[in-house]
């Protein structure tokens, strides 16, 4: 019988030896390998940390002490461990387990993730209100080091370090997020871990530790005095920090002795701990970029399942050769991205244009006055940012883009479902929020042709303010869209895809295939719809919401985003002022928040399937 | 004739001599007190910042060369020796010139600000954008130390740090924000700023400077080697940035020396300057708080205009005073702000319950994390943020506090037109950008009672989700809320204010108290309008809706924020849906900037003035 069956909870593993342990880590690998290799998901980041995972649950008195995992891609073992082992086959699954941690699901997920670098504050206020409470639990936050460099984590680490409250950062530095690590924070991380004092500390001091007598001095001078090797972490330190580090984050041995050693050190601390992404899985240890979410696999093979050849293009390679064949005829486009360079498809002109490619690292206001910056100098920036993502960059695109009129093309990549990714994930709030405000262009194509004729369209003169262009994840409809020369989309102006009286469908996005399957079916049934492709939001195709309202008196929207505040708000704001007296009926992602699931899935619950569309088309 | 009469661009004070440039700056100074005097702005700021201005542009060749102003408050100076001396009489006034830089008023303004921590990631733009077009204009960016905290520029320099372009960012440390500074960074560059290395380098070095003989040796030890001072900067030297400094930035002889050697020097640069906010007046070098913006005042006595009392609360003293009586009767009752506790009130009860009140820096997005970890340690905390500031934190608000359902109070401050701060200021999209996020409860008081009752109905367990509470800047509406008992105001409902019929009219928050005078104007010409006070946008009261809709057959909507999908929307959205016929007119913050003025001329710029009111109700 394996070790792993008989953990069900933490309290499980704290009578094990260390030997036990290091088997159990094995056992944890292997089958978070065999239920990835099935059930595709974030397996890099997580066979790094099963060691970090299991050092913390087995020192730490959790639930009582929390843990705040980052990210939280890389918390599969801790999922595994804390009463999960089964449900984990069915991770981020419909109706499974989250990929991430995630509060409703387990009293060992203290705080619910999935976007980057929030754990330090977060964490900072479970230890401030254990300071007030009067409790000793204890409070460690997780971080890699690619999300230390998103700008809250710094807000947080700054707090934390003038703060006299009690609280351990592990920064768990693989030295690469999902593409390679980037900006200075990397190189210095890069400097202090492989500086002599750390291999010094590494060969000889921890050696030792493993004698119990030694092992109590050692760690008196190590953490009693300013020993050589906390000038290494001078950066944190300036922040108030006492750092320990850095320490291999792949030895369990070291991992258990360090956390019981920091366990009663008070004030702020930050432990550097050094692993390896793909830890322990040779095929995810020598292409870590592929291996981050590698899709199914054989598990003894390490052969990745290639996807059927169907010739159909992911949004992905659409934006990524559109963006090279613009630049390379116009010297002004610069592109830029955090950190999402292979995600976004940016990667292709990086490779044959780097000086005007930027990956700024995972920073996405940043990014965006970044962009900005360059546009005041006369450059031409391309800025693709995850919808979701940029949420975090609201008050940039307001205060930085949009009021000075900068143009910036913003290209939000992953809008809409987004699938098994979840809650956190779902591109849906964009045009709702975007859309109030002044100067911006709001667009979404209906596919891959138009999503290559509106970046065209957003390089041109006639273009002339910041212009947003969203866009979903995956496969798009299998247009022809290589072959063909470029040609401008009209600025504001959609299009008619369906004849029809009566009823009037509008929709914008990729949505409107689904939106056009429906009507083609109606009109088998014998009724026709009047079906726009709006393409804009905003500016609103006014001649298209004149037509529709003095030919049918009956108007259903379609939107992959929320139906509060987008393209049904719009739709109705012009009725209720020019053409009261027609009912608007809003399809797109009701008011609640969605969980993870395939598109289909997704779809089909929140009513915008092709099935939910016929419906109301017929009632 | 003064010198200053003389300065109608930079080039006229690149010849003058460091005597000159000292006289100058006295009359600068002396022009701003006068001018402030009368006109209020931000003075301290400015004052502290006289001799950078004035070093620079005599150092550059601007507008070639390009300066980024952080926030932009500390840069009346630069707009006074800029070609705007006289328009500097008209500062922060109706069509008058911005407090802020602002690019469409000048060519030597380069990038517009009036948000912090924007400056570094600008000039890397503009830095890179050099670079890429091969021309040698150099960029500094001038931030201060309480901008320096806010998570954004801390990623603008991990970025700069790691690329090889040349950038010099200027640390403007005078140790204070509006508040006193905060954060681990403070204490850092407190320690760094008075250490003995800095004097020792002040006293002596500097003074060596003056001779030309020695000064280009001690440049060339200073700049070519690894200086001993070089230490004192580790953290920006971690970051990939030469580290200079620190020196006085009151002193124009050692800014012009220094910067013309930093002007040739390659790379990502930091010259760290301390200088004094409101230096050169003594009532604002004595009280740094109360002169950021002291309003008007005798230029000579230093005497603050006093208001005429007329007994009528601000806004930030109802949640001030409510706050601390809430917190004394709630052990879980927490508070959180982002620097700025005099500004919104919080110093109330932070002078009284110091353990329980947490300013933790220009850091919004940590601000509202830090509350949702708080809150999911079963703590109740009151997290107060600027509208237009809370921008920032948008994310933090979806995927921290909404999607977990965690019970933060989120107070909005500042919400819809703020009068003088002008463009980046105005708190109008919060309603618009909040509106779709699932779970949250977001209310906007008509007045100070409102307000005082909506604080403690957020404290209730039948309000049992995360909530917005958003009201505006300065003076209520004087109705008597202090003597009176709590009461709670039932979550999601509105309250009548007006019997009519015929036209009815939805308000939401203060600037119902105008509508409701235009109702009073319209019942006196004999027009009764049916007329609802909202208080909650969300979840939105459909028994007035439906009453509304079954008694009139036209809706007025007024809101101070945009018309785009806020009240507004919720309306034409529920009519479109429920009753359609009816039309329904949106009164609020139209689809684009608005500058700056005195409330009310914004308000009539905008048409939502009480006539406005009256015109649409008789129209």
């Amino acid at each position: 019988m394996s070790l792993l069956d008989s953990v069900n909870s933490p309290g499980d593993i704290r009578g094990l030896s260390i030997k036990q342990l290091e088997k159990l880590c094995s056992e944890i690998r292997q089958y978070m390998i065999e239920c990835c290799a099935r059930n595709p998901g974030h397996l890099g980041a997580s066979l790094g940390a099963v060691e970090l995972a299991v050092a913390l649950h087995y020192t730490y008195n959790t639930p009582v002490d929390k843990i705040v995992w980052d990210v939280g891609h890389q918390a599969y073992a801790h999922k595994i461990i804390t009463g999960r082992r089964e449900q984990f086959r069915t991770n981020r699954t419909y109706r499974g387990i989250s990929g991430f941690p995630k509060m409703s699901e387990s009293i060992y997920d203290t705080f619910g993730t999935g976007h980057s670098s929030t754990s330090v504050s977060a964490a900072l206020g479970m230890a401030a209100a254990a300071g007030i409470s009067g409790t000793d639990e204890k409070i460690v936050a997780v971080i890699g080091d690619g999300a230390l460099t998103g700008g809250m984590a710094f807000e947080g680490l700054n707090n934390a370090g003038s703060m006299k409250t009690d609280i351990l950062v592990i920064l768990n530095d693989n030295h690469i997020s999902i593409d390679e690590g980037m900006g200075a924070l990397h190189n210095y991380l890069l400097k202090i871990a492989t500086s002599e004092t750390y291999n010094r500390i590494k060969n000889h001091v921890w050696d030792l530790i493993g004698s119990t007598r030694l092992r109590r001095s050692v760690q008196k001078f190590m953490f009693s005095t300013k020993m050589a090797v906390l000038r290494s972490g001078s950066l944190f330190e300036s922040l108030g920090f006492r750092y320990f580090g850095a320490i291999d984050g792949n030895d369990i041995g070291q991992l258990t002795t360090t956390l019981t050693s920091l366990r009663n050190i008070k004030g702020p601390k930050l432990l550097h701990v050094i692993t390896k992404k793909g830890k322990g899985y040779r095929p995810a240890e020598e292409d870590q970029t592929v291996w981050h979410a590698p899709g199914t696999f054989d598990p003894i093979s390490g052969q990745r399942t290639v996807p059927a050849e169907d010739g159909i293009a992911r949004y992905q390679d659409v934006f990524g050769e559109t963006l090279l064949e613009l630049a390379r005829a116009d010297s002004r486009i610069v592109a830029v991205t955090p950190a999402m360079a292979s995600g976004c498809g940016m990667n292709i002109m990086m490779k044959e244009i780097p000086e005007r490619t930027f990956d700024v690292g995972i920073a996405e206001q940043h990014a965006v006055t970044f962009s900005a910056g360059l546009a005041a100098s006369g450059l031409l920036p391309f800025c693709n940012i995850y919808s979701s993502f940029m949420q975090r960059a609201y008050d940039s695109v307001i205060h930085d883009v949009a009021l000075q009129k900068l143009k910036v093309i913003l290209c939000l990549d992953r809008a809409g479902l987004v699938g098994e990714d979840g809650a956190t994930h779902h591109g849906v709030f964009d045009m709702a929020a975007f859309r109030p405000v002044p100067n911006l262009l709001i667009a979404s194509p209906l596919n891959e042709l138009d999503l290559r004729n509106l970046m065209y369209t957003a390089t041109l003169d006639e273009c002339d303010a910041p212009i947003i262009i969203r866009y979903p994840r995956g496969k798009g409809e299998g247009v022809n869209w290589r072959s063909s020369a470029f040609s401008a989309l009209p600025v504001g102006k959609g299009r008619l895809l369906h004849e029809g009286s009566g009823t009037a469908l509008l929709s914008i996005g990729p949505i409107g295939n689904r939106a056009a399957e429906a009507v083609r079916m109606a009109s088998e049934r014998g009724k026709q719809v009047l079906h726009y492709d709006m393409i804009f939001l905003k500016p609103m195709d006014e001649d298209i919401l004149r037509d529709v309202c003095s030919r049918t008196d009956r108007i259903i929207t379609v939107e992959d985003a929320s139906v509060i505040g987008g393209l049904h708000s719009a739709v109705c704001e012009y009725v209720s002022a020019h053409a009261p007296g027609h009912t608007v009926i809003g399809l797109g992602i009701p008011d609640r928040f969605v969980e993870q699931g395939s598109i289909k899935q997704l779809r089909e619950e929140c009513g915008i399937s092709t099935a939910d569309i016929l419906e109301a088309i017929i009632q």
